[in-house]
C-alpha cells in the first residue's frame, strides 16, 4: 500500500523550526494518518474474515477479492476527508475519522468493482478487474456452466458486500464522532448523486450521439459533477469537516474549494484515460475511447472539430475493437481541432479557483498545507 | 400493495371481548404497520425523487425502478421485524420500528434488483425484471450499442442506490430507537450472511455437479441458512427485538423460533420453484432447474434416486432450454425418488420445531397470536 508523494507547494510558508515546517509537518501527519488507516482497514478485513469463514471457507474468495483491490489505492478519498476534519478543528488522534475513511475506501473499492462490470474492464490498478479475478478461479477449477456470468455475479455480489462494509464503518464512525448527525446526511448524499453520476454517464454513452451537440460539453461537466468532482473530492473534504461538528458556512467554503478541484481532478483523469501512459495509469490507453465514454475531450471534439473529425470520432466511440493505431489517430484528431488544448485550459481555470477558495477557508497552517499539497497532486498528476 | 391473509390459527387462544380476541387485534394492528410503512416508503421515495431530480431528470428512472419493484412485495421481513420488536415490548407508536421496516424493504428490493441480474430472470413479481425494464427503454428509444449491456449497468446502479437507501433508513431508526447499537450488530451481520450465501448458491450452481453425493442436501440446507433463512425470517424477527432493547436471552429465544421457520420457510420457497403455480408466484415454473439451482430438492435427488434418475437430473440442470415438458418429466422423477416427499417431511418438521420455540417466547398475547399467524402463513404458502 503506497501513498503517492505530495509536492511541495512554493507558496507554502516556511516554518521557524526545522519540525515545524507546515510542509513537513503535514507530510509526516498525513502518513501517520495513512498508516492508521491501513491498520483500521486490516483490522476490519480481519474481522469480516471470522463472520465469512465461520459461514464457510467456501465464501472467503469474495473477501481476498476485495482485499487484493483495496490495497492499490492512493486513499486519497480518507486523505481528503482527514484534511476537512483537521481543517475543521478535529483531534488528529480521534478514531472516528480513521472509521469514516476507512468507510470512503470500502466505499470507492465497491464503486470500483461493480464499475468494471458495467464497463467490462478486464484489468485494474494493474491488476485483472474483480470479474475477471472470478472467471479466472473458474477456468482454474474447471467448474461447470458459463465462467464469464459466473465471474460477473461473483463481482456483484463483491461489490455489494463491499458497499455493506463502507456503511458498517462509517456508522461506527458517526457514532461517536461530534458531527456524526451531519456527516450521515453528506455520506447519503454523496451515494446518491455519484450512482446518478454513474447512471449518467452509461445513458450518455447509448443515447448521447444522438443529442445535441451544442450541450454535449455540458452534458459532459454534469456527469464530472455527480460522478466524479462531488464524489472524490467534495463530499470526503466536507464530510470530514462536518464530522468534526463544522457550521455551515465553514462546509460551505469547503465546498467552493473542493467543487472546481475535483471537477480539474476528473478533467485530469479524462484527458489520461486518452493520453496517460499505461505504465502509470495501470489500463490501457483509450479504454475511455472504446467504452464509449462522453468525456469533456469528446464534447469538446464536437463542438470544435469539423464535420470529418465529428464523424470520424463518433464511428469509433464504443467499439471495443480499436487498435493502439487507431486510438493514436483520434488522439491526433483531438489534439488538431482544439479539444485538448480547451480541456487544458478549463482544468488551468478551475484549478486556480480552487487555489484561490483555498485560500479564503483560513484554516490552520497545517491543514492549509495539506490541502494545498493534495490539491496539487491531484491536478498534476500521471496516473 | 397488497397484504397477503393471514390465516385464523386454530390453536389461536380466544379473547374475552370481540375487538380484544387476539387473532382480530393483530390482525388490525399489522394492517396498521403496513400502511404505515408504505406511507414510510412513499415519503422516502419523494424525497430521493427530490434529490435525484435535482442531479438531472434523466435520473429519475432509477428511482422508478425501484418505486414498481417495491410495490409488489409482501412486507414479510418488515412485518416480522415489527412483531419482534412488539414481542420485546416496544411500543406500537415508535417511528424507529417503521423505518427499520422499510431498511429491510428496501434492502431487499436491492437484493432482488441484482439477484435476477445475476440469475438471468427475466421476470420478477409478474413484470419484467429491471434489466429488463431498462432494456426495454434502451430499445423504445432507439438508443445506440449493447441493450442487454446498458439494462444490466442499469440494474447494478439501480440495486446499489436501493443498498444505499435501505442503509440511510436503517440509520435513521438506530438513532432514536432503545436498542440502535445492537440492531446495527444484527443489521451487518445480516447483510454479510445474505451476500455470502448467495455466493455460496452461485458457487454450488458451477461447482456442485462434481462435489460429492452424501454432502448435497447439507451443502443446500447451508445456502437456504444464510442466502434466506436468516436474512427472511431470523434476522428481521431479532433486529425488531434488539431495537426495542430485549435483553440477549429474549433475542435467543427469537432466533430459536425464526431460524427454524425461516429454513422452512425456504424450503416451501424451493418446492414452488418447482412444483409451483406461475399465475401465483409470478415467476414461470422450473425456473430453479434452468438456473441449475442446488436445493434441497436437488440434493435429495442426488442421495435417494437411482443412478439413471441422477443423470436425467444433471444433464438437464442449468439448461435455459429447458420445456414445459422438460420441466413436467423433472417434476415427475423429483416425486417419484421421494425427494419431494422428504422435502415436505423437513418443512413439517421444521415447521414444528418453529412452533415449539414460539409457545417458548412468553410475549404478550397479540405479538404472539401475530408471530404465529406470520409463521403459518410463511410455511403454509402458495405464492
Amino acid at each position: 500500500m503506497t501513498c503517492p508523494p505530495l509536492p511541495h507547494h512554493p507558496d507554502a510558508p516556511a516554518g521557524t523550526a526545522p519540525q515545524a515546517r507546515p510542509q513537513d509537518a503535514f507530510r509526516a501527519e498525513d502518513e501517520r494518518f495513512v498508516a492508521r488507516l491501513h491498520a483500521e482497514l486490516e483490522e476490519f478485513f480481519g474481522r469480516q474474515r471470522a463472520v465469512l469463514g465461520g459461514i464457510s471457507a467456501d465464501a472467503l474468495p469474495l473477501l481476498d477479492a476485495v482485499v487484493a483491490l483495496s490495497a492499490g489505492g492512493k486513499r486519497l478519498r480518507a486523505r481528503l476527508c482527514y484534511w476537512g476534519w483537521r481543517a475543521a478543528g478535529g483531534d488528529p488522534e480521534d478514531p472516528a475519522v480513521v472509521r469514516a475513511g476507512a468507510a470512503l475506501e470500502l466505499f470507492q473499492s465497491a464503486a470500483l468493482i461493480h464499475d468494471d462490470v458495467i464497463d467490462r474492464s478486464d484489468t485494474r490498478r494493474g491488476a485483472p478487474s474483480v470479474h475477471r479475478r472470478f472467471e479466472s478461479v473458474h477456468a482454474d477449477r474447471g467448474w461447470a456452466l458459463d465462467g464469464p456470468a459466473f465471474g460477473v455475479a461473483a463481482a456483484i455480489l463483491s461489490g455489494d458486500l463491499c458497499l455493506s462494509w463502507s456503511e458498517q464503518s462509517f456508522a461506527a464512525a458517526t457514532t461517536t464522532a461530534p458531527g456524526g448527525h451531519r456527516a450521515r446526511a453528506v455520506f447519503d448524499l454523496m451515494r446518491s448523486e455519484v450512482m446518478a453520476g454513474q447512471y449518467l454517464d452509461v445513458q450518455g454513452e447509448v443515447a448521447g450521439g444522438g443529442q445535441d451537440r451544442d450541450g454535449a460539453v455540458q452534458r459532459a461537466l454534469d456527469v464530472i459533477r455527480y460522478k466524479s468532482a462531488k464524489y472524490s473530492v467534495e463530499h470526503p473534504v466536507v464530510l470530514g469537516a462536518a464530522l468534526a461538528g463544522a457550521p455551515e458556512a465553514v462546509l460551505e467554503r469547503c465546498s467552493a474549494f473542493a467543487l472546481p478541484l475535483g471537477e480539474a481532478f476528473q478533467l485530469r483523469d479524462d484527458v489520461l484515460g486518452v493520453f496517460g501512459d499505461p505504465a502509470a495509469t495501470g489500463k490501457p490507453a483509450g479504454d475511455d475511447l472504446r467504452e464509449g465514454k462522453r468525456t469533456v475531450l469528446v464534447g469538446y471534439v464536437r463542438t470544435l472539430g469539423s464535420e470529418a473529425q465529428i464523424a470520424r470520432l463518433e464511428d469509433a466511440l464504443g467499439r471495443p475493437e480499436l487498435t493502439e493505431e487507431d486510438v493514436e489517430e483520434l488522439r491526433s484528431l483531438i489534439t488538431a481541432c482544439g479539444a485538448l488544448g480547451s480541456t487544458e485550459e478549463l482544468i488551468e481555470r478551475l484549478s486556480g479557483e480552487a487555489f484561490t477558495a483555498l485560500d479564503r477557508l483560513g484554516a490552520d497552517v497545517v491543514p492549509m498545507a495539506a490541502l494545498r499539497g493534495l490539491a496539487t497532486a491531484a491536478v498534476r498528476r500521471s496516473s
